[in-house]
């Protein structure tokens, strides 16, 4: 997507060396666009867990990345196992990290290790374009949810949590796919971004992507999404999604829980737009079987942005000896999603559903 | 309550001139303990506004000095009703403010002008220590629901959303009173504290009351009470209110209804802590007839903390072109109130129950 008039993606291969790596350093946003160049494995390592780069399917394409440099510097078996361990270990929720690996190994394993590294960047590469491919068909399906409720020009309004946009994903987004589709289609769209604490992505990132492609929306405040459904502001709901069980179970950012309990009760549709490459096909219960991430108390007690003077500050926003917590997903039960927008189509959360419309991947 | 060994009320008459009112200035907390000289009926007003006083029953406390203090200045009839105009228009969602208003007018209205001076003074004291006496006796009344769930020195989970705490009172708290009775009787309780966004009451109000009387507690995003509830860490929501319809509908901070919705769906009980003069036994459906404050969007879009140098600064946490929408309260319909804890004891939130119990009021 365009920042200012300029198309990128949120990850690529440096035009000039055509070997490192370079991405927008999510922790700026919005205040700084800052196109960071990785060079080894280990930095890739450290993007992903400093979030850097965030979002599921964008940590799968960075990993992707990660094992091409390290295939560069040393394309043995043995670093190919290390490049996917130290990789696979920096965060354990979004199941798109382990597709990407396993993909990168697949591929990898069975060639000479001279043909290691430009086999490792092809396929790098090749999970980028097909991510961005993947979410122009998502953006096509979602606009069916949209494109009734707009006619006679009327305004539709979608609640969204977190960010599932293009800075998510390599290009495009999951979530925001249909909104940006619908609105580069001359619907009246409008979007309700919440906040998204403790790391604000829905203020600081999708508020930012949004208003970069000068789509409508106005930022709330987490705990006034279900009040706005209430008074009936709310049309239709759209996240993303870190992992999704093979029963439709919904892992995302921690409030998505409780969006999707407040949609139900108004009846208000709750959609989740993913990837397959999002669906776990080896777990069932997504309450018992996602591992849940713990991030530190330091994101809720703390907050950057820009003071008066122009300058990027961190305050202190709790008492100094009261302790906190930050576990950084939740997970919503099938019963409470209206549906999938996938790859392929629109898909009701349950395995039947699933499993008949990915009949080649379950 | 204790400010460092110190007992302090968040409202009272100053000590040496014996007419100006005090009060803490709740925007700089948990920063500075800023005590506030009031002086005028307009002071009380903006301070209301501005919310260095806030919390329901504070709110009606501080309005009743402000009657006070207008009728220091000039007791004509005219000077009521101007004072009860401008200080009733202040905040439109708590009804202890009116309530308030109401019981000064009804006293005062009667007397001679000489005779209002002293008479207001002795209504907004005798309100006071009403709140106080209210308060202790929703503690030993909430304590039912602490304290069978505590025997065998088992730890009891209390969620709470916003400060209805003492600094929300006059004295004591509305919901965090019987966490204070549970904490001086010895039994284990530890409190999950929402920062409550936008204002942070939570992180910077009930964090810090807590903090300093040594109850134990953990801050967490908003966003998280609802995983908390479903991984089975909750035993309990106690919140405050700011309104209750006579059918048992609760308006309290933003947020406040998908709590309720999460306790709900997880069995987890949703008490609610009030004293009967937050009761407006003139509305049936609190979803239509509380008119829900919006208050400024800079409250979404900026925030104020302790900078590293330890400065108090404020930063922009939204991009500068993106719009921000604050409603403040919500409403919790009386289904998914599992019951009110009231001076008089325990009741159900419907209309017989609250009419059975309060039958000399409704």
């Amino acid at each position: 997507m365009n920042i200012d008039g300029t198309p990128y993606r949120s990850i690529w291969v440096d035009e000039t060396d055509r070997w490192s790596v370079r991405i927008i350093d999510q922790t700026r946003l919005p205040w700084a666009i800052d196109l960071v160049r990785l060079t080894t494995m280990e930095e890739v390592a450290h993007a992903i867990r400093a979030m850097l780069v965030r979002g599921a399917p964008l940590i799968g394409a960075a990993a992707a990345y990660g094992v091409a440099l390290a295939m560069r510097a040393d394309s043995s078996d043995a670093n190919l196992r290390h490049a996917v361990d130290i990789l696979g270990a920096t965060r354990p929720t979004a199941i798109n990290l382990r597709w990407a690996l396993d993909r990168m190994a697949a591929k990898l394993r069975p060639l000479g290790n001279n043909a290691r590294g430009a086999a490792a960047y092809a396929e790098a590469a090749a999970i980028c374009d097909e991510d961005v491919a993947t979410n122009r068909a998502i953006g096509r399906h979602g606009l069916q949810l949209i494109e009734p409720r707009a006619r006679g020009g009327r305004r539709v309004n979608v609640l969204t949590h977190c960010n599932a946009g293009w800075i998510a994903t390599v290009d495009y987004g999951t979530a925001l796919a249909p909104i940006y589709t619908a609105h580069d289609a001359g619907l009246d769209v409008h979007v309700w971004v919440e906040e998204t604490r403790p790391r604000n992505q829905g203020a600081s990132l999708t508020a930012w992507e949004l208003g970069k492609h000068g789509v409508k929306h106005t930022v709330i405040a987490d705990n006034a999404g279900g009040h706005l459904m209430q008074r009936g502001d709310v049309d239709l709901v759209i996240v993303g999604t870190d992992r999704v069980t093979r029963t439709g179970d919904v892992a995302n950012k921690i409030g998505t829980y409780l969006k999707a309990l407040a949609a139900r009760d108004n009846g208000v549709p709750f959609w989740v737009a993913l990837p397959s490459s999002t669906i776990d096909w080896t777990i069932s219960d997504g309450l018992s079987d996602i591992p849940i991430e713990e991030r530190a108390a330091s994101e809720v007690t703390t907050i950057t942005g820009r003071a008066l003077d122009g300058s990027i500050a961190t305050v202190r926003i709790v008492p100094k000896d009261s302790p906190a917590a930050n576990p950084a997903f939740d997970v919503t039960p099938a019963r409470l999603v209206s549906g999938l927008i996938t790859e392929r189509g629109l898909c009701a959360a349950n395995e039947v559903s699933l499993r008949e419309m990915f009949k080649d991947h379950a």
